[in-house]
């Protein structure tokens, strides 16, 4: 029946993209189920998602003010459309299945914790009394538990199991921090040594430890080490050993430990895909199965099978199809047993990319034109390496005037000559190559070349029009052009083989990224609402550069610090964007410590607790991964 | 005959430690070479090799000045061993083999240039003229090339042939570092913008190219963009964007890469050793090969074999000899062919720990006394768990003992205490355990304890000499006191299993440290060197406080300066022991570019090569094969 293969086609699809839904297999919850998995939804659940998180934009300490009923009401809307997802998965999955599984609790319980604080902090706001929105921490658990959030869920899962393992490592680390400490207090503390700051050096045990600490992270050396260096060579000693031992030594094992980890969680993880996927195939298999001979194995005939893969993958053609069946029933029989049936959800996943060349559209059109000498010509110009070459000493040309003074206007005027170059060299490659195979999917440097170059066409043109019609420029216009003249520039190293290959391995990384990329979004979210709620408004920017309070950040607390005296005003908890952007700093680790001590001065010592948990968690292990994962897929590639 | 067995001895030995010199077999050359490989020989050679790289001390820039004649004498001397043990081995081996091995070639090389250098910078120096002891960056090829320098030549060996591979990628990384300077030229330079100094903020092309070559390296990070960032927040994107590329992958492909490479080069490495010692093996069997049957194959007879063995292990039992014979001649024959004999090498290698329990010498000395009811009760106790939970919570104690004040009458006094609990926890040891087993070669704990046990009994004692004989307290003896109590805390860690493993690993790690840091110590050298020439007493350091000169390191032209300010003055290249502290912390990384200002600064701005070029090699490359070096000792473990 036509519900025996929707129920398959489903089956099938979800092999091919990996999805683990045991869905109710009634004709009614099928039909939801391909309604739960349709592009739209997603979407739709991914914006509301980013929505939620942005309102923390819009939220006290805001970026941008918005009365708070404004904020809440677009909350509650969220929380709305993440309910309606859920009950949605619940219609589509067994009732039992759906209490089972953490996710759902975790987002159940999300849902009801935001609409508690929600109503807490309204009662309280009308109070006029002080309140904290406490559940925005909870915002990212919705990206990591919604049933898409698959691979971020898979890079949490890969943190949790190497934890016993570094933790064990970190344990170590701290005792061997401890020790040098107690070491360096017993053999400084009673020298009289004193900082350039003025400040006793090396006399308090716990200030000794996050001086240490610090240097662990290379962002205090060789300064912590100065006063006793000039007091006698022989302490950098002391100061070599402990960098060898904890620096070196001890970040490297840290990066082993969570490599070896990931490595080991990785594979585990596609062995499980692999047996999910046969799993999903063998139920699509007992679907379409049928008996041929009396007491022989069960299998699906040609035409059930062909009927399932147009339905399954409506775009591929029909002699794809036929070579497919063909590599499948490699009997040449008529039918398939359960062992060539399996495999299908992998041959679809495979790209055929037909490499009969078809002719150029100009030559159906005007062959006799296309086909003449001078036409020849051209084309056999255009595909010599000569030509390649050339473009590539322009592009260096080019590289030169834009590094000049764009003032002088010869140079100003020559833009138009390498744009137009350019567009003349995109136009000789669309009458050369056949113009579908020149824009395929794979080839990346001519999409590239040609929307970077179409774009700075465009964004001079403006330019122009705005500074001819009235002597202005547009910095904006005037900066996007800039960008894309020098973006130009890259598509010098694609002429270089040796180079191709290391940029592919970099490309092929991308999608990785981007699961890192929600990852370093979770654990910023996270400390940034924490950070804007210990730390909003303590230190301020001022964009007057009279106004006299500037040269403290508005906080005499800080007066004389180093903080201070670095400007590092901008650098604060006022808003979630610049909280993004000190945590990224963070991230860099350099000058940490100030920035660490800055907001310490400004609230209390034990507020470096929130800095050195950060390092911990961003630095030891997330970017540790992210290192992991880099090598992983230059140890794959070579 | 006695000569063919030292020759098969010889190859033998060769086998076992890896050693590929293919020397003369006339008897003559047997012997010299026997004398050659002498560990006195070899000792003697790395003494003078240290001697001659101490020179540095002695020379001008000198850390202890010494007339030139007495250091140029020294080196004569040094020269004339280096020499005579080139002579020893040219006697050695055939001569067109010397003369076609590139070692042989470059020692000579360097003597001949070092006595050219000597004769040139004598007469100069007679005739009061400048001139440069160009030939001391030389020094440290000596250490590469000599024969026994096999490990360090291999870690050279390696890093050539990773660099291919790494150059293309460092193209590509610079290549990217260029374009996005070129970016922020056109995006930043415009707008007037000024660093925290007041200086013009990214207007000139080299120094935005140099600002961001030390982004890569964080240490300027975040100063380098806040001028950017204060004047609008969206420039904060373009670091961001900058820092992911350039720091973090590209420094992980960087690592990658040379991972990569290691790890084949370590692989084929290997198998030439292997190959090698299979050849020095058949070797041996062909000196000592007898024919048993007509036309059978070649063996060796029991009899040769123990006489082979017991020469070139003259230490093994003859319990183990046996023993060995057995794993060889499995068939029980009574002779072994050539595959049994060439695993020889490998057999002897393994250590054969005696498991028999012992009797202690207590026991066999006075039965009653150490059999007797309370002595046992004794013993029972000592091997009890919570005997070593017991004193892991006295060193704990004492561990916060050690961090209060011990001008306290109380706490110093209870440092006796301490140590008579730990010298009887020792006696007890010795009293329960077998003393031999106890201090054997694998109890690496024992050793340490009772070494540092002893030593800080001794160190104390001495002190309390000192203070009661006059009331005058030795500051360098109450340091090793200091440091010896903090380093016995360090034996809790022992008693956790977890951690065992990781120590284990770490310690197992230390060979090979060693020559790395042969490694560093030869491009430190170059590097000290050189940059001795360069940079020597352009800034200085001043002892007295009171001095003016001090607050700009005695050049004016550091006036105002950041180096200056942090008081950086002892960070100089005036002789080689402030040098290798400079070129450490220049591996370090962080604050590098201030260094490197600094002594741009008082030269010229191309020195800023110098270090530059320093962090390519050091920092890119080297640290890089050690945090490989360290991944793969844990990827082996785990
Ligand atoms: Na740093």
């Amino acid at each position: 029946t036509q519900e025996d293969f929707d129920l398959a086609t489903i089956y099938v699809s979800d092999a091919q993209y990996n999805r683990n839904i045991y869905f109710d297999t009634s004709p009614q919850a099928v039909r939801l189920y391909l309604l739960y998995n349709h592009w739209a939804l997603k979407v739709l659940l991914y914006f509301f998602i980013l929505v939620n998180l942005s309102l923390a934009i819009f939220e006290e300490p805001a970026l941008v003010s918005l009365p708070t009923w404004a904020t809440m009401l677009v909350e509650l809307l969220c929380l709305l459309v993440f309910t309606i997802r859920l009950v949605h998965y619940a219609k589509v999955i067994p009732r039992e299945k759906f209490w089972k599984d953490p996710k759902n609790i975790c987002i159940i319980i999300v849902l009801l914790l935001t609409l508690i604080d929600m109503i807490i902090y309204g009662a309280l706001k009308a109070a006029n009394l002080y309140s904290v929105r406490w559940s925005r921490v909870l915002r990212p658990l919705l990206l990591i538990n919604v049933t898409e959030g698959r691979q971020l869920r898979r890079a949490f899962r890969s943190i949790r199991n190497a934890l016993p393992e570094v933790s064990s490592v970190f344990v170590l680390f701290i005792f061997s921090v401890l020790m040098f400490s107690l070491m360096a207090l017993k053999l400084l503390s009673k020298r009289g040594l004193k900082t350039i700051e003025g400040a006793s050096y090396f006399t308090n045990y716990l200030e000794i430890v996050f001086d240490l600490y610090v240097l662990v992270t290379t962002a205090n050396s060789p300064d912590v080490m100065m006063p006793a260096y000039n007091a006698n060579s022989i302490f950098a000693l002391f100061f070599i050993l402990y960098i060898l031992v904890n620096t070196y030594i001890f970040m490297s094992v840290f990066l082993a430990v969570v490599f070896n980890n990931y490595k080991k969680h990785l594979k585990e993880e596609i062995r499980q895909l692999v047996r999910a996927k046969r799993h999903k195939m063998a139920r699509a298999f007992g679907v379409l199965q049928e008996q041929r001979e009396e007491g022989g194995p069960p299998v699906v005939s040609h035409e059930n099978w062909n009927k399932l893969v147009q339905q399954a993958r409506p775009d591929i053609s029909s002699a794809h199809r036929e070579l497919l069946w063909r590599v499948c029933d490699d009997g040449n029989q008529g039918f398939i047993g359960k062992v060539a049936f399996v495999q299908l959800a992998d041959l679809l996943n495979i790209e055929v990319i037909t490499l009969k060349s078809r002719p150029h559209p100009l030559q159906s059109l005007i062959p006799s034109l296309y086909e003449s000498k001078p036409s020849r010509l051209v084309c056999r110009v255009v595909q010599h390496r000569g030509f390649v070459i050339t473009f590539d000493l322009i592009i260096l040309v080019n590289a030169v005037f834009i590094g000049l003074d764009e003032e002088n206007p010869l140079i100003s005027n020559s833009e138009w000559v390498f744009l137009a170059l350019y567009v003349l060299e995109i136009l000789l490659k669309l009458y050369a190559f056949e113009p579908r195979a020149f824009f395929s999917k794979h080839s990346f440097w001519n999409w590239f070349d040609t929307i970077v170059v179409v774009a700075a066409l465009i964004a001079t043109i403006v330019n122009s029009a705005l500074k001819s019609s009235g002597g202005y420029t547009s910095r904006q216009v005037l900066d996007i052009v800039f960008i894309l003249r020098v973006l130009r520039l890259i598509r010098v190293v694609d002429g270089i083989k040796r180079f191709r290959a290391i940029i592919n391995t970099l490309i092929r990384i991308g999608p990785a990224i981007l699961t890192f990329g929600q990852l370093i979004l979770v654990v910023y979210y996270v400390f940034a609402m924490v950070g804007m709620e210990l730390f909003k408004n303590k230190v301020k920017f001022y964009e007057d550069a009279t106004n006299p309070e500037k040269a403290y950040c508005g906080n005499p607390l800080l007066k004389g610090s180093t903080f201070a005296q670095l400007s590092y005003c901008k650098n604060n908890f006022n808003n979630v964007v610049s909280s993004f952007i000190l945590l990224l700093e963070l991230t860099v680790v350099n000058q940490w410590h100030v920035l660490g001590t800055g907001f310490a001065t400004v609230t209390h010592k034990s507020a470096l607790i929130f800095f050195v948990l950060f390092h911990v968690m961003v630095v030891i292990i997330i970017i540790n991964i992210f290192v992991a994962f880099v090598l992983e897929a230059f140890f794959v590639e070579y």
